[in-house]
């Protein structure tokens, strides 16, 4: 299994800022990563007008848009689909990093600033970490610019290592 | 295996307009339909500044969007997967349609017509049927409007069911 954690916070906390951040460290060090995205409402997620959108439009159920350098999957769903279902079709990677999906029981890291935010959102049980400026006895808190030490806690807290899921 | 076919012809020929009228009688028939576009070069697929477009951004090998209707994914590859590949990444469907992939070796459906074109690009062991107005002894061919005919003829060739590959 492919280690999944997951960063939450409010709306507008700094949460797709912090994944940014995350993503670039994990990469620099050498690792593979999956991020999964989660909306509560429907979105688009192709661009209007090209050959695979008119496909999704005419009622195709799944729609597959290949290249050289990518292949892109859409796929309607009667319903949500779980993480646990969205994670066992990621291959190939070391870690999968969640934006999002605070309601799943996957490890956390919350975003949150003290000025903005009145409590926690994340059950202590899951909280691995806090990027912001709260203390909470016993739970690491890094700065939110701080990508480097929250990477090089979470690669021993989980003993992430490259190529193990490969 | 679900089976597969690929409609192919010259650029601007009308592969897409034909595309989508043969998903949506498929879909009116009840059938489940997964299509693949292949393109040569690399494309967007991705809406620019968007959360996940900017995942991929960061350097991300993999993005995930869901949201409660459907779930997109992107993966980056270092080589072109093959139709049998990315075909293996689909399931719940009875049809797999690709607009492109004329060299690989799946079952064709050409678009052609004689006032535009001089010959036809599929070698002839591969060719279902043509969709326009060119004449080839032994080759059913359709008018570029009767997808009712094509689809027919389709589901008696490849003797197509609902649910076969659920």
């Amino acid at each position: 299994m492919i280690p999944v954690i997951s960063v939450v916070g409010y709306s507008n906390s700094g949460k797709t800022t912090l994944m940014v951040k995350l993503i670039r460290e994990f990469k620099q060090r050498g690792f593979r990563i999956a991020t999964v995205k989660h909306h509560h409402r429907d979105v688009d997620m192709d661009i209007p007008g090209k050959d695979t959108w008119k496909h999704a439009e005419a009622g195709a159920d799944t729609v597959v848009l290949a290249c050289p350098g990518k292949v892109g999957i859409i796929e309607k769903s009667s319903r949500e689909l779980s993480l646990d279902e969205i994670a066992s079709r990621i291959s190939g990677v070391d870690l999968i990093i969640t934006e999002g999906y605070k309601k799943e029981n996957k490890p956390k890291i919350e975003v949150f600033r003290s000025g903005v935010h009145l409590k926690l959102i994340t059950p202590p049980g899951e909280l691995l970490a806090i990027a912001g400026d709260t203390d909470l006895p016993g739970t690491p808190v890094f700065g939110l610019d701080d990508a480097r030490g929250l990477v090089d806690f979470l690669v021993e807290k989980l003993s992430l290592t490259i190529g193990a899921h490969v």
